[in-house]
């Protein structure tokens, strides 16, 4: 099989897209070998390389004329591990058996293994970012990220069945599991490459917005995306995790009369209550109105790229933002 | 019920394993109120905050004129946190109900939680370390004494069921596994109070050996203490780990013609089956080789300290020494 390559999707990253994964092959290291060659194989295999394009690219963005550093690439990859972590990590919550097109670490070796590797990669996170540097500030900010996570993903557990979570809680997790990554990706880019104060909090924002529109949209795959990929769909409606297009149907009163005791059996919820579900959101305007919102988290890191000067890497931004909008998988 | 006190147990050190308490307190941070709470009791009861002792005995055998500053109680708090993520994973992997004699995070939260709850303490460990110091050499070694951690217990998960394994290969899991967080501690707490290189690796010396022996009696007590607190008797066999007194029993070759067909069933050990390793294990001489090598990883610890000033926190740590060697639980 043909080994995927991130690095062709953006030429103009490709070289370092490329460091990239050199250096997250030559990180990953434990001693026991069928684990360690499933980690060399998720790392080479089927990632896009998103949160890393995007760490360079604002460097490139935000000072246009710097070559791309050692410091960059090794930041890059840490990034990418730590995303690797929590990956790996989430599949045991989700039961996930596929990833990236693979077998899952945890349906491959049991979740026993899965819990260990994962932490094995948070110590590779760790182990990259000292490498990469020793300014103070930016560990913190490595640290506080990696919490913010943390804490999204567990508010996002302790809300759970809850019918009464507002958009505002829902915003809280989703600024923590998902867009933290992606600011401090966009904001390490343009401090590591020596930019303004100016454009380092242009990045910062920038990274924010795409990171709640990517979710927002992600969500929405989930009752819209038949064909997702890699993914069970409507896995979060049967754990409990109401997402926003149900949180927008549930404001609706007409839909909110049919779901309320559908969603009241909890997990004792059939496939086809599931599918009823579905289908009250699909024929309600749940869809419409969340994609309008993430259109208005799109718009917002657009207008933080506009601040910048034109260059060849924000244009590849202000791509990239433009396509998650209308991504299907 | 009342609270545990473990500063009660070192008058010499009470007052600052109180503020390692309360720094802990302090750090644990999460939206999940119900886990926050689970988390905040399990920092504050039953732990015997062993390493943060051995962290701040260290400080004071190697530099005995030395207040025990704010750097040290720090660090003291991050290698207990650090401990307490590895315990709250481990009981994932072992499936167990208690821990310090509460019921365990996975018990009461479910395994997904406790995942995300052992990394929430790793990160919390990342803080309190950054909080500190910002000794780079020594962050790096924080990260790798992490890495160390999980590489150790990788390789024993990738030795389960293996009877061809050597000590060699026990001691290698072990020393990270276990003695790897020791050694850190012990290590940091003379680094830390300023004292010179030679002591600096005279207490890294003793941390590691008091760690290999402290893994080993732990070991023994598997098989020697049927009444062993907060861990059900064998469970380690159970799951195809084969600790020492299991690997010298191999080594006698009556012995091993016993275990051998019993071993092969491997998951399939009935409870007779596993009594019956049990009672082979007692009834040879693997128990007392095992002590006996306990005692050489104790001889050694002692040696090193020998090499420091005579001081009250010295004798402290000889005397804890001492009765590990003698611990029945």
């Amino acid at each position: 099989m043909k080994t995927f390559q991130p690095w062709h999707q953006y030429p103009l990253i490709s070289k370092q897209l490329k460091k990239v994964n050199q250096c997250i092959m030559d990180t990953i290291q434990t001693s026991y070998a069928d684990l360690q060659n499933a980690l060399l194989a998720m790392a080479d295999n089927g990632g896009k390389y998103l949160r890393p394009s995007m760490l360079i690219l604002a460097g490139k963005a935000s000072m246009p004329e710097k070559e791309t550093s050692t410091t960059i690439i090794q930041l890059a990859s840490s990034i990418e591990v730590l995303h690797m972590a929590t990956l790996i990590h989430d599949d045991i919550i989700d039961d996930s058996d596929r990833r990236r097109g693979k077998i899952s670490i945890q349906a491959r070796f049991g979740k026993d293994i899965a819990v260990y590797a994962g932490d094995l990669l948070f110590t590779h996170f760790f182990d990259l970012m000292l490498k990469a540097t020793d300014n103070h500030q930016y560990l913190v900010k490595n640290a506080q990220t990696m919490h913010a996570v943390l804490n999204g993903e567990l508010g996002q557990m302790d809300e759970r069945f809850n019918m009464k979570q507002t958009f505002n809680d829902y915003l809280a997790d989703v600024k923590g599991k998902t867009a933290a990554l992606f600011k401090l990706a966009a904001e390490e880019g343009a401090f590591f490459s020596g930019a303004s104060a100016d454009r380092i909090s242009a990045l910062a924002s920038f990274g924010e917005n795409i990171g709640i529109a990517f979710q927002i949209i992600d969500d929405i795959l989930d009752y819209t995306g038949g064909t997702k990929l890699n993914k069970p769909v409507l896995e979060d409606l049967v754990t409990g995790v109401y997402s926003l297009p149900l949180l927008v149907a549930l404001q609706d009163e007409a839909a909110n009369e049919k779901l309320v005791p559908l969603l009241a059996k909890k997990r004792e919820m059939t496939k086809d209550d599931i599918k009823a579900v579905q289908t009250i959101i699909l024929n309600s305007s749940a869809i419409d109105k969340s994609r309008q919102l993430a259109k208005k988290y799109t718009d917002q890191a657009i207008a933080a790229l506009m601040t910048l000067p034109e260059s060849s890497a924000r244009t590849i931004l202000i791509k990239m933002t433009d396509q998650l909008l209308t991504r299907r998988i």
